[in-house]
């Protein structure tokens, strides 16, 4: 195992510190409950946003905590759900007083655990709680890990979207009501040429032969629909795409993202993006907006996942507000 | 080989379509000649900048042609540099009037042919041209592919801090001068633990034993100046950190960059910024401001880098100056 790391166990730790030496300015770090929290929260008034899941996603959560995105993101054990006294923790920590929305990934560790933080929230500090589960990737129904489908790149466009409506000042019925939205009108799914290593692990999560890949690959390596032979990006681009069209209807404009898992080189997430920007266009589907980087990652896995999102004027309207995060920049 | 790509022979063209996609809004592309060209070039009055090299270094150049940064980059096949045409047709697309920087990283090839251009460039449009060249790695002298220092991560710093300088509208000695106070101010060191695979070579290009990393790599695999074995993080921050600061004196404030190499988590960047910062601050030197992510990567290496530059009030205002660039932006 290559790693740049001090010890397996000290992972998750050892990089908050980094987080919050890089971050100061923008967010402040709860070394004592993994937690990645806005500088200035809580923001009176504002519905606060908190989501979380196992480390090894970044810049997913905790690179999207800043104004116009998250409030707080808990940081579990790499592909490990956090505790609820996290979530617990980070509720409480940016209440404004207007309720708190969690954002939570489909897994059952992060929905269960997210479910008893909701609670203990409620009791023990007053706090009103909502959640959206994120479960946006047409792959496969249930899973390792999951009963339904698995949620993966939307939740990056679901918390910039909210996030915006969130600071317009919306009330936590409206920030719910949104936060469906998004959930309903987007889909995803995703390819892997590699696994990754999980440092507790020591070893790769899978294997796959040199000439293969695995489509509909999940963010921890959860097996996806099939193992094919490699193929010219133009084909793969074709892969992924179909099954997303086919899934939903999507006419007309959307917010479409290309995502590295890790390991993918910007020169190829370009050229993926061009293959699909491609067939797209043959759909009669129009890209209003996009991003094409490594945003929700499976630490050093090679391969890429695609998101769209449909998008009406209210949807994108709140996509170009301003945002000042580590992972996500712009107006501000 | 395990890339998504439709052939070796058009990765760069490929890709060239999907930035062309992905950010239409800020920059145009011309494909005849490579280049990824600022949008509303040539700005009248003001310095052009041009840079480039070969491909696999993105998001640099491309990423870093808009307001605030670059005017063009010239892609080069994967770490070739690109042909004396190339240049000369993006000298003359952003010259506004008042003359034209090429940027150039310490390369025998991209410095011959810059050299090249700026003489095409200034017989046949007129155009009066000046260079910098980079050469900040602290790894080697002489190297394969250079004469003296390469020119690494300092790049993306420089054309960052010059680009503002530009677009404030200084003139081009003026530019000229603040180019090379960046350059001799800046030091980088980097290390790889694992190679990368140049597509068109199709194998690695080079091999490390499964418990090796090699300090003070190359961003095209070049040899650095010693393979040692795998050490914690801690001990690797401080072999990059001890050879940059006995080369320069880094007394007072820094602009830090813990750069990935293109296959290395964001996770244990982050890690590595943190073990990085705590050493510095032992050695009493403040960062003021920070990057990390992949900003100069080597394809899919797994590795990273770290540039320090000394930073006084004139370097930190443009460096927080407005940026709007796929791969930078703050401030608009």
């Amino acid at each position: 195992m290559k790693k740049l790391i001090n010890d397996a166990d000290t992972v998750v730790g050892d990089a908050l510190r980094g987080i919050e030496a890089a971050h100061s300015d923008r967010v402040r770090v709860d070394h004592e409950h993994h937690l990645i929290i806005r500088a200035d929260a809580p923001v009176k008034g504002k519905v606060g946003l908190v989501s979380g899941g196992g480390s090894g996603h970044e810049p997913m959560h905790g690179g999207f905590v800043g104004r116009g995105m998250l409030d707080a993101a808990c940081a579990g054990e790499v592909f490990t759900s956090p505790v609820p006294e996290q979530m617990q923790v980070a509720t409480a920590a940016v209440d404004g007083g207007a309720g708190v929305l969690h954002i939570v990934k489909n897994y059952t560790g992060d929905v269960m655990n997210f479910e008893m933080a909701a609670e203990m929230a409620a009791e023990e500090a007053d706090v009103r709680v909502e959640s959206v589960v994120v479960d946006d990737d047409v792959a496969v129904t249930d899973s390792l890990y999951t009963a339904g489908r698995r949620g993966v790149g939307l939740t990056v466009l679901l918390e910039k979207i909210v996030g915006a409506g969130a600071e317009e000042g919306r009330d936590l019925d409206a920030i719910v009501e949104l936060a469906k939205k998004v959930n309903g009108q987007g889909r995803s799914l995703g390819l892997a040429l590699t696994s990754c290593t999980v440092p507790a692990a020591g070893k790769p999560t899978f294997d796959l032969g040199e000439d293969e890949f695995e489509l509909g690959i999940g963010i921890h390596g959860e097996p996806g629909r099939e193992r094919k032979k490699l193929a010219p990006a133009s084909d793969m681009a074709q892969m992924l795409v179909e099954p997303i069209l086919a899934d939903l209807e999507f006419g007309g404009d959307v917010i479409a993202m290309m995502n590295g898992m890790g390991g993918t080189p910007l020169l190829e997430l370009y050229l993926m993006y061009g293959e699909v920007t491609k067939i797209l266009e043959k759909a009669g589907v129009k890209v209003a907006r996009n991003l094409v980087g490594n945003y929700i990652t499976s630490l050093e896995m090679a391969g890429c996942s695609l998101t769209l999102l449909k998008a009406d004027d209210e949807l994108l309207k709140l996509w170009d507000a301003p945002v000042n995060t580590p992972g996500l920049r712009w107006g501000c």
